[in-house]
C-alpha cells in the first residue's frame, strides 16, 4: 500500500460513521494528520455506555455520562461533526448516503456499533426494553419507578405482587448490574417511602439461558457473582430459557411467571449498516474484517468496534467491549498515518486485555486481570476507580464521584425522576404517571 | 368554627392535590398534627420551577432541580403520597374522583397550579412550547440544540438564518431568562464548535405585547433589564403583538419574521380543576377564595398557590410566585391547627413580599426588595445565593453550585444532550436527531 502515500499538501477526506468509543478514537488519533475528518452520528452526544445502567436505575443523571460530540472535538480544527444518519454505503463509488444528503470519502470508518436483538421476537421489544441509548435508560427508569407506584395503588395482593416482580433476561454484565441495583433499590432505597406496598417484597429474577452468569469471566467468578447476587436478594436461574413475554409476565420454559416489568439484557445485533458493505457477516450481523480491520478488497474502508468481527492470530475473537473499540480506533489511525507517510503498515491488530470488570451491587463486583481474579469489596473499589478514571471530562468525574459518595452514605438515588411517556401499546389501562 | 375542634383521638383526613410549593408547605406544616394526610400528584417529583429555564437551556440536569415527593415526605409518618390525577371534585359529598379511584376527605387543599395558555390559539402549542414541566424543558432544550444542527447542515443562507433565529414570546421573568441564556449560548458556548454555520449570527428576539419588560418590577428596573439584554445581543420589542405562529416563524403585527424556534413565555391559565369547585373564577380560571383562602361556603376546602385568586385587605392581588404559594401553604396549616385545637383563627392571609428577582444572563439580574432596587452584578449575586439557598436538598445545592461554577469559568453548558423525539407534526422533513 505504499502507493497510497500522500504528497504533503494532500488532505484525504476521512468519514467516520459513529461517535462511540471506536469512532472518537480514530478522530482523535488523526488530530495531527493531514486528513479532513467528518464524524457523523445520529445523536449529538458521545455516551459512556458502561455506566448507562446507572442512569436506568436512577443513580446518575444523563448529562453525567454523556458529552456533546462537538464539545469533545471542538479544539480539533481538522474535524467536523455532522448530526445525521448514514442509510447506505456505496464502496465502489466511495460514497455514503445520509438521511439529509450524501458524502464522498477517501477513507471510511464504519463504527456504528450494535443494538439489542430479540432473537426473532421483535414483539417482545415493547414489553422488555433493552439498554443501549439514554432514551432506553429513561424508559427503564420510568417503568421501574412506576411499578412501585402501581403496587402502592393496587389492593389485590396477587396483582400488587405482579408489580413488585422484576425479571431481567440475560446474565451478562448488564443483566447482573441491573439485577443487583434493582435489589438494592427495593431493599434499601424505597422501603420507608411507601405506606401500603412493601418494596422489600419485590422479587428480582435474573434469567440466563446458558449454564452460568458472566460467561466472559472465569467460572469461579461466575459462581462468586451468583453468591453475591444471592446475598443481595436476587433470584438467579441459569439454564432457563424465556419462551414468551407479554404484558402480564414471562414464560420460563412452560412455567408462567407474572411480572409487569421485564428488562432485556440478552441479545445483541450489529448495526444494519454492516450488511450494506457487501462483505461477509457473522450470525450477529458483524462484518468479518481483515487482520488490519479493513474490509476485504477495500483497504480504504475500516470496520471497528462492536460492528467488527475480528479473529486474532491466536484464534481468539475480540470481545465487544469499550476498550477493544478504543484500541481498534487507535490502531486504524496509526495504520492510516503509516500509509500516508509511506511507512510500513503496523502488524495485525491484537486486542490487549487490560482486565474485565462487572459490578454487582453495593460494594460487590468481580474483576479479572489475566490470571488475577478478584471479587467482593476489593473488586468493587477497582471498578469504582477505573470507571471514574475513564469518564470523559473532569466535571463529569467530579459530579459522578459526588453522586456516588452521596448514594453510598444515604442509599438515596438522586435521579428518581419520572419523565416522558411510555408507548401506549405497552400496558392496559393508562395510568396518570404515564400520561 | 370552634365547633370543628377535634377530640384528641380524631384524625381528620386531609387530601392535598398537587405537590408544588403550596401543597408541600401544607403537608409539612401539618407534620405534628393529628391529621392523616394524602398528597396526590400526577408526577412523582416536586419541581424547583424557578430554575426550570436552566434545564431547558442545558445548564442543569433534571435531577438537580427535582426531588421525589416520597423522599421529601418519607420521614413524616402521617403523610402518604399517591401518584394519581384528580379529575373532579364533589364538594357536597367531600369526595375527589381520581384517574384510578376516588377518595373521601375531611379537609381538601387544591394546589394544582397553572399551565401555559395560548389565548385561544391552541394550535400554537406545537410550534411554540411553553415551560412548566421537565418534559417541556426537554422539548425546548432539544429544539434549541437541534436548530444549530439544522443550521450547520443547511447551505442556503436564508434557510440557515431561519434556523438561527429564535423568538421568545412574553417579556416576564421566564422570557427574559430564556432570552438572556440563549444569547449567551449562541455568543459564548457554541461558536468554536461549528465549522459551517456561525452561531454568533443567531438572532434572539424577545417580544412583549405590553409596554415594558418585567411588569412585576419597577419601571426603572424594566429599563435596566432591557439595557442588559441589549448588551447580551438580545433584540427586545415591546408593544408588539404576535398574531400568528407556524413552522416557518411568527407574525409580528403584519410583519412576518422567519424563525424555526419559537418559545412561549406569555400566557398562564389556572388548572382546569378550579372550575369543578362550583365557585367564582377570574378570567385566567383562578378561584376567588375568602380572605382565609377557603372556598366560599366551604370552610373545609382551601385553594392555594397559582390556582388561587386572592385580594388582600389593601386591595392588592397576591402574585403567582413560589414564595406566595409557600406562605399560603403555611397559613392554611396554621389555620387548620388553630381550628382543630379550638383556638381563634389567624387574621386574613397577607403576602409578605421578601423581594422579587429575575436573572438576565451572565452576571446580570434585577432585584427589588420593597424600595431597594438592584441591577447588574450585585443583583446577580443576590439571585445566585437566594436560589441555591432555596433549592431542596443538600446534595442538589452542592451539584448546582458545582455546575454553575463550572459553567462560569468555561462557558460550557454540561447538559447539552438531545434525547427523546419531537411531535411528528412539528416540522417538515424528519431529521435523524429527531427520530
Amino acid at each position: 500500500m505504499e502507493d497510497s502515500a500522500l504528497a504533503p499538501d494532500q488532505h484525504p477526506h476521512v468519514v467516520i460513521l459513529g461517535g462511540g468509543f471506536g469512532g472518537l478514537a480514530v478522530a482523535r488519533g488523526l488530530a495531527h494528520s493531514n486528513a479532513r475528518i467528518t464524524l457523523i452520528d445520529r445523536r449529538n452526544h458521545h455516551l459512556f455506555q458502561p455506566l448507562l445502567y446507572q442512569v436506568a436505575t436512577a443513580g446518575l443523571s444523563a448529562p453525567s455520562i454523556a458529552a456533546p460530540l462537538r464539545q469533545i472535538l471542538r479544539g480539533q480544527a481538522n474535524a467536523t461533526v455532522l448530526l445525521d444518519e448514514a442509510t447506505s454505503i456505496d464502496v465502489a463509488q466511495r460514497r455514503v448516503t445520509l438521511a439529509n444528503g450524501e458524502l464522498k470519502y477517501d477513507v471510511l470508518i464504519v463504527a456504528t456499533g450494535a443494538t439489542h436483538a430479540y432473537f426473532g421476537h421483535d414483539d417482545w421489544a415493547s414489553y422488555a426494553p433493552g439498554l443501549k441509548t439514554l432514551d432506553d435508560a429513561f424508559t427503564i427508569r420510568r417503568r421501574v419507578l412506576l411499578a412501585f407506584e402501581h403496587a402502592e395503588r393496587e389492593d389485590d395482593p396477587a396483582r400488587r405482587q405482579a408489580w413488585l416482580n422484576f425479571v431481567i433476561v440475560g446474565g451478562g454484565a448488564t443483566g447482573v448490574e441491573l439485577a443487583g441495583t434493582l435489589a438494592e433499590i427495593a431493599r434499601h432505597t424505597l422501603p420507608r417511602e411507601f405506606r401500603r406496598a412493601d418494596p422489600r417484597k419485590a422479587n428480582v429474577l435474573l434469567v440466563e439461558a446458558g449454564p452460568r452468569l458472566l460467561p466472559a469471566f472465569a467460572p469461579e467468578l461466575s459462581e462468586k457473582a451468583r453468591r453475591q447476587l444471592d446475598k443481595l436478594g436476587v433470584e438467579v436461574r441459569t439454564g432457563t430459557a424465556v419462551t414468551a413475554i407479554d404484558r402480564d409476565g414471562v414464560m420460563l420454559g412452560e412455567t408462567p411467571y407474572p411480572a409487569h416489568t421485564v428488562l432485556w439484557a440478552a441479545g445483541v445485533a450489529a448495526s444494519p449498516l454492516g450488511r450494506s458493505l457487501d462483505a461477509p457477516v457473522d450470525r450477529a450481523g458483524r462484518v468479518q474484517v481483515e487482520p488490519d480491520l479493513s474490509l476485504p478488497g477495500h483497504p480504504e474502508v475500516f470496520v471497528i468496534g462492536d460492528l467488527a468481527s475480528v479473529t486474532q492470530a491466536d484464534g481468539r475473537p475480540v470481545p465487544g467491549v469499550a476498550p477493544a473499540a478504543k484500541q481498534m480506533g487507535r490502531y486504524v489511525a496509526a495504520t492510516l498515518e503509516a500509509r500516508w507517510q509511506g511507512r510500513a503498515a503496523p502488524p495485525p491488530f491484537r486486542y490487549r486485555d487490560d482486565g474485565t470488570l462487572a459490578t454487582i451491587g453495593r460494594m460487590a463486583a468481580v474483576a479479572q486481570f489475566g490470571r488475577l481474579k478478584l471479587s467482593g469489596l476489593l473488586a468493587w473499589w477497582v471498578w469504582l476507580i477505573a470507571h471514574i478514571a475513564f469518564l470523559i471530562g473532569f466535571r463529569n468525574r467530579l459530579v459522578v464521584m459526588l453522586d456516588w459518595a452521596w448514594a453510598y452514605w444515604t442509599y438515596a438515588r438522586h435521579a428518581r425522576i419520572v419523565t416522558g411517556t411510555d408507548e401506549p401499546a405497552r400496558r392496559g389501562p393508562p395510568s396518570p404517571g404515564e400520561q
